[in-house]
């Protein structure tokens, strides 16, 4: 089928654009920028995807200022691309037909808590770092932990999800509602505090995970977890990928709450070992962790210890102590590091899939497998709780040639967990980078209604346009 | 504000249904039921909403059956309402526009089963009950519980919960992906099986609750749990609501992953002593379940026995034993049943709201206050955990103005809830019962929006018109 090219779309009018330049500086003074420094710090910088600034951008603080840039833009036919952290993978912050970026890092207060209610009302630009520092007093926590200190509003854009969602679940399953500013500056609230609801179309979680291409998040309610009394972290060894996984299963399968449970394949643990000077086994790893009371975390980890026995895995070590977590998830910590530290100044082509359980370690096998076949270096590190796994291919980017066969490792990688029943990203999103695989995932059916939503949401085609859902 | 009367729509043009009527008869010879009391069994027979049979019914036994009956009846202008079991509360399967019902409840195969990935693909006429008999074998359930031995495909569109949501979820949580038949007859997939995803705009969970207005769930894959080792009930009686309520905040804060947390206030505790013969303080009961291994049923146990001491529980008691278990539950097994012994031959009128959690007490004991003033009877059961409780009004409803005072109740405790921060309905959905509270909790421009999903998705307006977005 014939996609466009997200990279490749008409910029606005140039005199509609000035016009709306005009406006935006009258209104915002000095906190419209345009300088090019600016304007490349808010393009897509992550990866090896083309970076493409905005024309201008716009340094919001408050929900009026979104309001007003989305009016003046709209008026004048100009895209308008919202900005956390800029901490995306594909590509999801450029500009491909140009517009203004509305940076909401000074959008950053927390305006209510609710600790009986375990949630919070925020706004979008707040990092999931800064939140929890200001929650921790009241002794509750943000538990979505992506890696990144992304923004909320960033995560809530691209469905994020990260270490923990095998016990928390993913940013679907921790938003309560929205504000999000639309086309015409008006805001649609998409729901109330009240922890579940049948009260029409689930908007909430139609803006969870679409990018900022049906409007602007404006601000947030999200729920919030008890600081668990004790937090134990674990590791244990395995010779295959296989047993590893097998134990993920049926410590899942049994109902064990693990909190996080992570694999790092052979790659990514010799990375690991020459990176952080460990001297782990060189075979696939698992590192969890557990959180309750302190009776629930011993048996927690005292039922895992016996399924890990039972797949093969050895040496499960388990602590409570802060110093000796650390020590244990020392390789996880510095996994990215590590994975730079195999060839400097190599580019990282970061990419994820998701698989159900049953079939991820035959999906990672056979990952490994085109890896040494395509001659590609890239350890994995997987949260093999929910099937979900990620390449960070080491490359250099100005080679065509060793790009190209990254590029057939990445199509073969998405083929084959759609081949399993999984999809073409767990976490990352969408963006510019995934769009050609969305066909051959849900098919022509799900594009044609993922258009009709856009349509009927954003008719005019400004928020954040040529992302996500390929043009007919 | 000006809203259409949701029971008062225009029909089909006459020819026109009765050309589809002359084709679906073609198609499915005596499959096509047109009897007086075949249709009245597929109307809203569940409470006080005025009943409107569909034009016909056809029993579908496969997806083939659910895209032709789409096909002729979107050729020919003819509303498509899906019936499960019809145990909706608000009308959604009323047809008030005629049109011609599709009877799911043949369509009612397990199509897979994948234990180690805890999940399973089936079809939607399916109740709940009969795939947990299915499922039983394999060591896994299907967790949601409203109450109802209804349909999983019902209890998608309508966004069903229950007593064990607290720990489970609603079904926005426990379905993974859906196919469903759109205007064109031809179907849209809308996720994988993989656990998550980030895969473009949620299409999964736009239908999941939208009772059936936007296309027919014709085939489902949703979330397993494994079957815990140790199954104990509970229960505590309070002096209070607030005291009852205070033990579910500080227990779910402390993280116990209680599996059920049901209250009973003193009017039902004391409508199940005449009607089960029981001898349980009239005051406010907690009736609960813990799911886990014996030693963690054991530790949440202790942990939520010496929190309802310290917020004035009295008489906390739990067992693990089956007979035992069903002998403390006695109680909720029999609520419905109680409340009209209060009053036989009255109609009930069920409806329900949901609050943060943090205001629940306020909100039933207003409502309690609430219930005297208007000289009312309704005990109130509540899924405390989730802030959501439910009110049976026993009314003769052929009295006029006794009607009227449970519609003022119902007003006033819809505004209570959403005053509080809350909805208007936690699980029984919209139907045509609630559309007037919509704009009072979300506002116009969520309305807006809604409206402007189901054109983009349903632009001849031919699935279950009439159903949650009020007319402009």
């Amino acid at each position: 089928m014939n996609i466009h090219n997200p990279f490749d779309l008409p910029h606005a009018e140039p005199r509609a654009l000035a016009t709306a330049l005009e406006k935006l500086a009258a209104r915002f003074g000095n906190r419209l920028v345009t300088s090019q420094a600016v304007r490349e710090q808010h393009a897509h910088t992550m990866t090896w995807l083309k970076s493409q600034p905005p024309d201008a951008v716009v340094m919001a603080q408050e929900t009026a200022d979104i309001q007003d840039v989305v009016r003046i833009c709209a008026a004048n036919g100009v895209p308008v691309i919202a900005f956390g952290t800029g901490t995306s993978l594909e590509g999801q912050v450029n500009a491909p037909a140009g517009g203004v970026c509305i940076d909401l890092r000074d959008m950053n207060k927390v305006l209510a808590v609710h600790v009986e209610d375990l949630d919070c009302v925020i706004q979008p630009g707040i990092t999931r770092k800064t939140l929890n520092e200001q929650l921790r007093d009241q002794g509750v926590f943000f538990p979505i932990d992506p890696g990144a200190d992304a923004s909320i509003g960033g995560m809530t854009a691209t469905r994020a999800s990260g270490t923990n969602a095998v016990r928390y679940g993913t940013m679907r399953d921790n938003v309560l509602a929205l504000k999000v500013v639309r086309g015409d500056g008006e805001i649609i609230t998409t729901g109330t505090r009240a922890k579940k609801s049948s009260a029409g179309y689930d908007l909430t979680h139609l803006f969870v995970g679409a990018e900022g291409t049906l409007g602007i998040i404006s601000e947030l309610t999200i729920k919030l977890r008890g600081i668990p009394e004790t937090i134990a972290a674990g590791s244990c060894s395995f010779e295959t990928v296989e047993g590893a996984c097998q134990a993920t299963i049926l410590a899942i399968q049994t109902g064990i709450p693990l909190a996080r449970i992570e694999l790092l394949n052979a790659a990514q643990v010799k990375a690991c070992n020459v990176y952080s000077k460990l001297s782990l086994p060189e075979t696939p790893l698992l590192l969890l962790e557990f959180h309750g009371s302190e009776v629930e975390v011993a048996e927690q980890t005292r039922r895992f210890g016996e399924i890990a026995r039972e797949c093969g895995g050895g040496g499960f070590e388990w602590t409570t102590h802060p110093e000796d977590r650390t020590r244990l998830w020392q390789a996880r910590h510095d996994a990215y590091w590590a994975v730079r530290g195999l060839r400097p100044g190599a580019g990282v082509v970061a990419t994820d899939v998701c698989v159900p359980i049953s079939r991820l370690a035959d999906c990672v096998t056979e990952t490994e497998a085109d890896l040494i076949r395509l001659n590609l270096l890239s350890p994995i590190v997987g949260h093999v709780g929910d099937g979900n796994f990620h390449c960070s291919l080491l490359c250099d980017i100005n080679d065509p040639e060793e790009m190209a066969r990254a590029d057939d490792f990445m199509h073969r990688l998405v083929e084959r967990a759609q081949s399993m029943d999984g999809t073409c990203t767990g976490e990352h999103g969408i963006g510019q980078g995934k769009q050609k695989y969305l066909l051959g995932e849900l098919g022509p059916e799900a594009l044609d209604a993922m258009r009709a939503l856009k349509r009927a949401l954003d008719p005019q085609n400004i928020f954040n346009p040529g992302k996500i859902v390929p043009s007919a």
